[in-house]
């Protein structure tokens, strides 16, 4: 019976790391720094190197070790094949097979978006439950389903990407992925931003988002003292993204709808907006849902990746 | 090993049942009445009945029988319970449990729409293929998606509700379920027939379609044959059956779609239509995905319910 496994977030710029007990308590975490020279050659021997430093530091065997669970920024298939993570350098290779080559351990890989929202199941705001959607609220709009306990990879990893769902048709702006109208344009940080400064521009309502250089979290603490146009803000904001978990949940029916990320630090408000927008244009039999806010921060992806290799 | 499974659809007025070998071959498919009489009660005892009496004329033994599978009208959870299939008098209770102690062997219970979309990655229009989505074109529409082989049920049996995936702000007509711009209302043959009725209503352009009472295949087999106004109509069906797709897509990134009911007897050009607006609203990592049209017809389902059996 292992006792032990090793979470792994690999970011552009660091690589984050945590030590867990298989019931998933948290025992140690650290970082080392990407090394995207080279064609990102070095990341995994870094990533075993400092693995087994640590357990060399702790007294810890192999055989008290599950395994060691990777969650990168790319689409990875079904067969642990990750395509083009130009973050990182990367090409297509089977991060799995290579990792284990060095590390003479099990490797389970996802994407990272996937795998926070496993972490958030696991030991965060979706505690308890087996269907998840979690949406990631930052400067662009990530997601990751959870089924039955496990990833939705989709057939070459590139399920849950709903900050790419379509729901304006009379956007003129282009989304950073080329096309018009995503989700991502009105409910990442960035999104509400533009929201809050295309309401500023078109109307002469007083706010105190006049005359700033408005932040998301402006927007949101101006909601929470009652501004009237960052109110109509929040309104937009819920109304896209409300609209957008509804057809998710007629798609895939989830227990509860997670939102992490920046945005969400805003709170339980950001839950009443998109309630009021979910409930009229969900089907009748996911209508009852729940909501939550993620619980794990920049946390998510070290737990989501230790519960990957606990799954295999 | 086992040689052969039984595939049940169980329907409003009747019940198929299919006898299959365990490779997929249909050796022999019958209907029986459905007696939805006494609150549903009868209809598993005469599933059990006729499933047994066929094995007694064929001379199969129950160890050679991998089980029986059953599609029902209805919500099914993971556990097997159907939440009130109304059309057959039934509340709330588990179909699986109920037909197993009557027929002795051992049974799966789905929802009707999503099994057929597993019968058509078994034997039909997806063959070959392990993530799947069937979007059943009929009076309305309804959906299964298939992943790594397997149906997603959903948290409570209503995940692959894709005819309620809202596609209109401006609609004002409701929808069947209460809601308002809902993909049924203009994807299904009913949805069709009401886009070329507004259509007519709408201008003067000359059409074989004014002054008869129009139906879906009226509308296609002048698409066909190149009436302008039915072109129209079946831009506006792409459009809406498209942007759906793209963003199931990238909810559930599958390797096929497959469309099936009445409607898609009109064949191969419905998916031009479809394919016209799926691309240019699909994120590009699902932007290359196949379509196909669905090829068993009313036996998915028997198809459908049989695999499952297998697949437990």
């Amino acid at each position: 019976m292992s006792k032990y496994c090793f979470g792994v977030d690999v970011g552009g710029t660091t690589v984050k790391l945590g030590l867990f007990s298989t019931e998933g308590t948290l025992l140690d975490k650290w970082e080392i720094k990407t090394r995207t020279e080279e064609g990102g050659t070095l990341i995994l021997p870094d990533i075993a190197d400092s693995i087994l430093a640590k357990m060399n530091e702790k007294g810890i065997d192999k055989a008290d070790v599950a395994g060691v669970g990777v969650g990168v920024p790319g689409p990875v298939d079904k067969d642990g094949i990750i395509h083009n993570a130009v973050n990182l350098g990367w090409g297509t290779f089977s991060v799995k097979e290579a990792l284990q080559k060095v590390i003479d351990m099990p490797v389970a890989v996802g994407n990272d978006a996937n795998v926070a929202a496993l972490g958030e199941m696991w030991q965060g705001g979706a505690r308890g439950y087996q269907d998840v959607v979690l949406a990631t609220l930052g400067t662009g709009v990530g997601g990751g389903i959870i089924v039955q306990g496990k990833i939705l990879n989709g057939s070459i990893g590139a399920a849950g990407e709903i900050g790419h769902i379509h729901v304006e048709d009379n956007e003129t702006d282009s989304c950073g992925c080329g096309n018009v109208g995503c989700l991502e344009q009105y409910a990442s940080a960035t999104g509400v931003v533009r929201l809050a400064n295309k309401k500023l521009a078109s109307c002469d309502t007083p706010s105190v988002l006049r005359g700033i250089e408005v932040t998301a979290k402006d927007v949101w603490d101006a909601v929470k003292a009652g501004d009237a146009l960052a109110i109509e803000v929040a309104d937009q904001f819920g109304w896209y993204l409300g609209r957008a978990f509804a057809n998710i949940g007629n798609v895939v029916n989830p227990e509860i709808f997670v939102l992490g990320g920046g945005v969400s630090k805003a709170g339980n408000i950001l839950i009443e907006y998109v309630k009021k927008y979910y409930k009229p244009y969900a089907f009748h039999a996911s209508r009852e849902v729940l909501f939550g806010l993620a619980t794990l921060g920049n946390d998510a992806g070290i737990y989501g990746s230790a519960k990957m290799v606990l799954n295999d």
